[in-house]
């Protein structure tokens, strides 16, 4: 079924089918860190049905923002969120194979992913609509870091989240392809509990040195969301 | 000056040089963090007055500890601490350089290292006296994991800790000696701070798959040590 949703950012509106894969907290928290510091081009690699492309278009500073994901029932999603928004000069939709985008090289300031977090044959099954951006079936981790390399300008950043379970490999695939972890953020999901996702900040091109920020924990105690969740968590 | 402490378990005490490297909380941390598994043989790599060593032979299950340093300065306070102990038949120290050591391959259950921190020509200039074993003058952190996959026989662990800064180089380097990190444990001064250091399990051969611990804070808002510090820390 597809639901229209609210952005809560100058009235802006998202479509989501309730059968495939709809936004949630990771989305959030991505976006939120990403813009943290200023961009002007940014490509959101597997977007979905645009959560990303939006929120990120929301900033001032944001000048063009892409969004590229294989999934055609997805992108057809994003582009009619696009053109509700008004936001046809601004944010565009490319239905493409990340692996061989036709977006130019070398030219952006920021990419962003929030990937599939399993590979294939782990993780819970889930309906066969979502499970493609749930599980590696159409590109890999390093497919997608090797994109963000490609796609970014020399200092560019490259914003993800992912799980903690695939920190190595996100280390590895990200240094082998000259996006050097410069930030690292944990996402713990109440004090004292093991963390369930992380952010991280790449800066394609730098020298090695890894900031590793104060734990980020959603909830407390008493299930409510904690003062540093409610300051990014507008939903 | 030359001093004896106690080490707080059987009754055991370690002599230090003040105007050399003395342990601190890193030493206490990693030996707790590495006796959370058991283990037969151990080597302590970069082991200076021999902390770690002593610390791992108080485990009833070690039967065999090895430390080596390339200090002879600090190998002979370690070589006294063992005597004074009457360790002479489970702790070994050796007075040699790990990139080239005479202990044999693929044989020991644990390798630990509390490795120099920073790359020559960064950090804080210490005395000279301290500086071989906080800069990278004599080992880098990639000898020291290569020494480490050397060492160990096949599942056995490499156990360390070091700066965050440095996470990623060392993620890069055990993966490359394949030591798979399973287990990373960041240590924050207090809460709502930056981690200070972290403490990382690597698995020899292991499949890759990573556990972040809950947050392992050392002491609390007033400045007092914490119940989860308290718990590993007599000194």
């Amino acid at each position: 079924m597809i639901r229209l949703d609210d952005l809560f950012v100058h009235g802006w509106k998202i479509y989501q089918d309730t059968d495939g894969f709809c936004f949630g907290t990771d989305a959030i928290l991505l976006s939120s860190f990403a813009a943290e510091k200023r961009f002007s081009t940014a490509v959101d690699l597997c977007c979905g049905t645009g959560i990303l492309p939006l929120l990120l278009a929301a900033n001032d500073c944001a000048e063009a923002v892409y969004g590229v994901d294989i999934s055609k029932p997805c992108t057809d999603l994003a582009e009619q969120s696009v053109a509700l928004n008004h936001l046809q000069d601004r944010v565009f939709i490319r239905c493409e194979d990340l692996k061989k985008t036709s977006l130019p090289n070398g030219k952006f300031d920021l990419v962003t992913a929030n990937p599939p977090y399993f590979l294939p044959g782990t993780g819970k099954t889930a309906r066969q609509e979502v499970e493609a951006s749930r599980r590696e079936e159409t590109c890999t981790f390093s497919d997608v870091a090797a994109a963000a390399s490609r796609l970014l300008r020399f200092g560019g950043r490259f914003c993800f989240v992912f799980k903690p379970e695939r920190l190595t490999e996100a280390m590895v695939a990200c240094s082998g392809f000259k996006l050097e972890p410069k930030v690292l953020r944990l996402i713990y999901p109440k004090f004292g509990k093991a963390p369930e996702l992380f952010l991280m900040e790449c800066k394609k091109g730098a020298a090695s040195g890894l900031k590793c920020d104060p734990p980020f924990v959603l909830y407390d105690e008493s299930g409510k969301e904690t003062e540093q969740f409610q300051a990014i968590h507008r939903f």
